[in-house]
């Protein structure tokens, strides 16, 4: 009825150990079909145990039928790499089992958090910020949206009804948890308002005043604006003073949706892409995606100390016993048992500093950078958009971007995502692995080009002019 | 700017092991005064890293300052004790690092996610359920909550605005995760109407049925009746039968939060308390109270296929290209990127079958009892409430519990938590290692009773009658 950690630990080095070599020789995992798999392997969970060891056996084959997501041939999210320093926290997180709701029960790994949200927030530069780990950048983007609306209609969260509609502003190019937030909180999504974007993805300001001004002539009421720094599919940049600008004009709050682009501050050129930043009321930032550490370690930062805690504290004499609130995040949290997702972050960045990260960042650009010039050196390659940080869309001549991904991933040869830019659909190739050197990248379009010509042969038609 | 795995896997065998040693010669670790650790250990995060060799050094110290939540004097919080399986599961899925939100990049980890779901559905009583695993229970009731309002309400979350105040019923005993909920959705903390309970601390038919009566002939608009199985205090359980048939006779969602007791399923008796929850249209239930996995490992599950991909579907062409929604839990969930929590639970379930949890529930049961009849039996101790399940109330004579728990913490000798019953402050014992065995229990209140005797000695005015 229970395993002690000393024999786990042997059998964790033995299935990894295992799962390294296994991976080297098969970088791309196919996620067969689910009746195969189940088929395959049981799966089921047993009236009796099956026991400790038949377990590990049966892990070493379900580590083998995962899909990879750290190998040099996958580039299908916003995530990838592994960084052992930052594994390692997450695995002595679990371990200690400390849930991050009082200083009380996690001690320590408060200060820690505090720490990360600190310097967080400087980076971001904010002077005393507050902030609190979401489990994901969804859950930290619904945070600025509570927040935005708590401090328009203060009585909200309370009291329920109200009269107005709240208005939310937010570029065609954003990521859809605004939309999933708008919905939970009981916006609505029809008031999510899509701001359209210029050639490079970016939300227009005339756009967005007009946008705001048509809306306060009709009786509606704004209350937020959602830039975001890293596009999903583009990767771009939302111009931050000029929203800035609008946002103080009308009184709205400002938050920044980071979730993917908020590491590459530590870039030497992309950081101006953040000018204005401070001026934002909060911003999301995940470490769980550039930053190479294992899913989800995701920050919410408000400019102002107090914000969370004022539409999230719950009195609970249970709990909140000890310490002041400072020190208890469970004050500040959609969550009341929360998982330690601060330590791997700490230790990661403690083993290699801001220089590291530097370091990892530039050379993810210069990736990209060198499959650009790929692109446009080759003719059967067409480039989307010139790269604004490290998303590389492209098409490839009389190849559907769907099918060839779908054969890609279905060959073993790369996994990798698409997306519809001007309607069509494109290769999103995104770079978050920094142990990638250009040979992997060579590799990369070399499969696309075998399978692209592959399919234009099994329909010679398509391929004529 | 990246630290091997193979360099990591030897630290973290080198780390656990000292730390396991470490925990045997001081099992309760003092949250020490935040002042003194930051200044006993450099927490900051540099400019140029430490590198990892002494990283590794840091984390010895920062594991020995860490409060245990594993050891047999820990009882201050719904989780405890520490299951070997369930932390390699956890370790494995870390590396593995895939996003539960569609099967090409998750695969065969969306099928253990579904066992599991469709497996804990069964148990509840659920025939084809639907589920998501959640980030705490917090979250699993907001999603129920979410699903009460959107089917009561069905164009609020898109449209926003809407006429009715909504309403909500939960017992005086609740978890605070309600209110919040309500804060965060719109609904309104004051429109979380709160029933009394009966001495037990159960939830009174009666006095929910009037109620919701008063509130229709008042103009407001009821949505969901939210039962608790396991309070946080007393363990208690609401009668479900009779919430039931409220439900069905008003036309509201019933939700039971089950995320403490949920896994009391297994107990051979205890179980009899969830009569009727199969009635019920979503259930939260937290593994990683119970269970002993590591946070957070909490399912919603909704009785009805397609009430969560209603709420929470939002189309992303760049995400959910393959598969059906079926296969990509990202249409069903609060979240994007998502941790897979399934895996530790799959390990630990697998390992020790329906069989083991039965065998771990009783003996968590067993303990409770055995601690009963100590508080019982001494004329120091009183039993402030019989124990439903496995929470333990009590207080000790002359010593309020408050400082009781307070001074057992600061003096090394036990970590638990105190509670308000009745106005009073209560001890709030609970059992949920079951490695734990009489002896441990023994030591336990030794340690009460010889901290309370110093408590009096200290002010003895209040000693006496």
């Amino acid at each position: 009825m229970n395993v002690d950690l000393e024999t786990a630990l042997p059998a964790l080095t033995e299935l990894l150990t295992a799962h390294l070599e296994a991976e080297r020789d098969e970088p791309v995992r196919l996620p067969r079909d689910p009746d195969t798999l189940r088929a395959q392997l049981d799966l089921t969970l047993p009236e009796r145990g099956v026991g400790f060891a038949q377990v590990v056996d049966e892990l070493h084959a379900i580590l083998r039928a995962t899909p990879s997501t750290a190998t040099p041939r996958f580039f299908n999210q916003l995530f990838g790499g592994r960084d052992g320093a930052a594994i390692l926290g997450e695995a002595l997180a679990a371990v200690l089992n400390n849930s991050m709701y009082t200083y009380k029960v996690a001690g320590i790994q408060v200060l820690i958090e505090l720490e990360l949200i600190r310097r967080m927030g400087a980076m971001v530069g904010y002077q005393d910020p507050e902030g609190v780990f979401c489990p994901g950048g969804s859950l930290s983007n619904l945070c600025g949206m509570a927040l935005a609306r708590d401090r328009v209609v203060p009585t909200l969260s309370e009291r329920g009804s109200y009269g107005q509609t709240l208005r939310v502003y937010t570029s065609t190019e954003s990521h859809y948890s605004i939309r999933k937030a708008a919905a939970i909180l009981g916006i609505g999504r029809e008031n999510v308002v899509r701001i359209p974007v210029d050639e490079h993805g970016a939300m227009q300001p005339p756009a967005l005043r007009a946008a705001i001004d048509a809306d306060q002539a009709a009786g509606y009421q704004p209350i937020l604006i959602n830039a975001t720094s890293g596009t999903t599919v583009l990767g771009a940049f939302d111009p931050l003073p000029a929203l800035a600008d609008i946002a103080e004009d009308k009184g709205l709050w400002l938050h920044v949706d980071a979730a993917y682009g908020g590491s590459l501050l530590f870039h030497p050129d992309l950081r101006a892409h953040f000018e204005g930043i401070e001026r934002a009321d909060s911003v999301t930032w995940d470490a769980h995606k550039i930053m190479g550490v294992p899913l989800t370690c995701s920050v919410f930062l408000a400019r102002k100390k107090g914000t969370l805690t004022q539409s999230l504290n719950e009195t609970a004499t249970y709990l909140f016993q000890d310490d002041t609130d400072d020190l208890n995040p469970g004050t500040r949290s959609l969550q009341c048992g929360r998982r330690n997702s601060a330590l791997k972050l700490w230790t990661a960045w403690r083993t290699h500093g801001d220089e590291g990260y530097t370091e990892r960042v530039t050379r993810l650009r210069d990736n990209t950078l060198y499959a650009r010039d790929k692109v446009i050196s080759h003719p059967e390659l067409r480039l989307v958009r010139e790269p604004v940080s490290l998303n590389l869309c492209f098409s490839v001549k009389s190849a559907p971007a769907d099918a060839l991904c779908t054969t890609l991933n279905e060959q073993g040869r790369a996994m990798v995502g698409h997306a519809i830019v001007d309607g069509e659909p494109v290769v999103r190739l995104v770079f978050l692995d920094p142990t990638l050197n250009p040979s992997d990248i060579d590799t990369f379009f070399s499969e696309v080009l075998t399978v692209a010509r592959a399919l234009r042969a099994a329909a010679p038609g398509e391929g004529s002019p």
